[in-house]
């Protein structure tokens, strides 16, 4: 098990964590709100109640501009660093499309490229072909059999596809295939083991399914990894964790850390009260909150719509806190500024109450008030020690 | 000897440093005080005043959400990460009982235990005897003799207690004993060599000697560290330190990182202020002065009592301030919340003046107006270089 100094802290107590993430909350100055943002032009009673009884900062999701993917940014919140615990593109990729991965699985993303009649790549992106065409493509090379392995694929976006290879004794010692670069050929697969050889294979016949479909007609693979056992947060941190989320990427990458996953009943954030009620009473200590509409409303540049999500939060929000929580922390995963439409760096507000708390100057649940709160700027994956801190979950380190 | 950016770039110059540590003064919002901390409540017109001509900010004594012990949150202080320079707790035990050990002394904690008639754990603590109780049963196992070495055994606190060897050839190579919960039986210390043979002896003579002292009828060792010399600040850092400290604790964390230990006569800030003038007069470049009382009223949880030490710091600033320091500043090792009665992780405020700073908004010397300071926040680890280039010690990096 990894052991840093927060799992060599940590014990167990009967105090309980609520970690609600409001996907994608933070943004930038929009011109549409007179430069506020969808979470300032937001009416929010109930956070801004909190607000001035909580600690305030702001966390950067992995380091300063480094725009996160959803894997990422909550492995970081979840007390994992997403750049030493490196959990493969495929594998995030794979879980984030709710394949139900088993440990051992050979996994990897797969670019769709186009290459010259010398095997040359002269787009690593295929010109970027749509989803629908991707779907198209993986459906064809969804048919190779391959000796001794159980081969899946699927679509991910775009140019972007995954592959599974299931069967005894694979490793992921294999380079990318991507040279990285146009007006070169995909890196070989060499090495005489079997993996190097399942994956050889694969590219062979999905080089010839493709040949006449240009510009998609070849594939180079990438991020290779082993779906092996993670360090689990009950492990790391002594925690009985839980999610109440609706979506299966959410689900996921929770389940990878070894949260027990609830039923939402229906699935809203009633049902998610009712999922949060329900894991307390089965002994969880932390659970963890996913809110999804802020993010989507923001991808789709929808100011109307973000600031309708974080409303929705705000008015659901006494039925999580009447649940008899120690420690409430609520925070974005990344920022989703509308005017962006994706995913951006901009640290996110972050609010803890309960616990000891030093109450800075936050008058309300904002990017800006978050500014002259007590807590400062942090990384996210400072975030975990700071909540099992307050919920007295940590020892104290050195005589 | 370590050496990083600050030591290659550190040079020796006439400037002095003072470096004042009012002891857990750093609080969380207190309802006695109708939210504010006790330095926001107490009279501090000398620290007030210096604070609207200073950069102020928060240091973070470890990480966020880490709880320092006061040895690791000086050595942070003084530049050493109390992470990466790994004084073992044995050590720091040692030193802050004023033990007077020796370079390759193997020192390790000591923890009365209970175990049953198979030799299982069932309390890692012996109900955490009291202090009288382990002074007893330390002087009954005082007197084990093992071949070889020397041992020195002293109670440290409650069920606490240390325990050195002295001797030729001895080593750290030694896993804890104790296995870290109940229901097991102590680790056994495996291996040939010299420190194995005498621990395990050392155990098994405690063992006989307690066998009837139920609950504390045996002993768990941990932090296995051999004191060796540690880098100091006069060759990291180009300095002549000296410290004016009252409790052995901190006299001990000072000289093990190189500072002259002054005598105070009296006891007390006046005799402090006199040791202050007189390392300046013997040559010394970089004071550190410690005042302790604010954290003992913290962990007593006496509100009035941290107040009133905060402000007998205040006034006597001045008889300091004289002295004709070039840079002065002034913060805590860590937080001590009234309402916790205890250490906590709470970033704690420093104020720097002298050099040529970058004044911000804050009109006080408090937590809240620290969050205004134009220093922001940073780890206490980089406190020594901010002063060092604050009193013109640090040659510019590169070309």
């Amino acid at each position: 098990m990894y052991k840093g100094l927060t799992e060599e802290l940590a014990r167990k107590t009967d105090s309980r964590i609520l970690l609600a993430i409001i996907d994608g909350v933070g943004d930038v100055s929009n011109a549409e709100l007179g430069g506020r943002t969808p979470l300032e032009a937001a009416e929010t009673p109930q956070l801004d109640r909190l607000a001035s009884e909580s600690a305030l900062g702001l966390h950067i999701p992995v380091s300063p501009g480094i725009t996160p993917g959803s894997g990422p940014a909550h492995l970081a919140l979840f007390g994992y660093d997403p750049v030493t615990f490196n959990v493969g593109r495929g594998v995030l990729a794979a879980l984030g499309m709710e394949f139900d991965l088993e440990y051992g699985d050979l996994v990897a993303r797969i670019n769709f490229c186009t290459v010259d009649d010398d095997g040359v790549i002269t787009d690593r992106r295929a010109g970027r072909i749509s989803t629908e065409k991707c779907t198209e493509l993986i459906s064809l090379i969804s048919d190779i059999e391959i000796n001794d392995v159980e081969t899946f694929v699927f679509p991910v976006k775009q140019h972007r596809a995954c592959v599974v290879f299931r069967g005894e004794g694979l490793d992921d010692n294999i380079e990318d295939t991507d040279p990285g670069l146009t007006g070169k050929k995909p890196v070989n697969v060499t090495g005489p083991g079997k993996s190097a050889r399942v994956v050889r294979e694969f590219i062979m016949e999905a080089g010839r399914i493709l040949h006449r479909r240009h510009p998609a007609n070849f594939i180079i693979l990438r991020g290779f990894s082993i779906y092996k056992e993670f360090p689990s947060m009950r492990d790391r941190f002594r925690l009985s964790p839980a999610v109440a989320a609706l979506y299966p990427m959410y689900k996921g990458v929770a389940r990878f850390v070894g949260m027990d996953v609830q039923i939402c009943e229906p699935e809203d954030l009633d049902g998610q009260a009712r999922a949060v009620k329900s894991a307390l009473e089965s002994g969880h200590d932390f659970v963890f909150l996913h809110h999804k509409p802020a993010d989507s409303a923001g991808e789709d540049g929808n100011v109307p719509a973000k600031i309708k999500a974080i409303e929705e939060f705000d008015r659901h929000l006494p039925s999580f806190l009447k649940l008899g929580f120690d420690v409430v922390c609520i925070t974005g995963d990344h920022s989703t500024p509308c005017s962006m439409k994706l995913h951006s760096w901009h640290p996110v507000p972050v609010l803890i109450n309960g616990g000891p708390q030093r109450i800075g100057y936050s008058k309300a649940f904002s990017e800006r008030e978050a500014l002259s709160g007590a807590l400062g700027s942090f990384r996210a994956m400072d975030l975990m020690p700071l909540l099992l801190a307050s919920a007295g979950k940590l020892a104290k380190f050195g005589a």
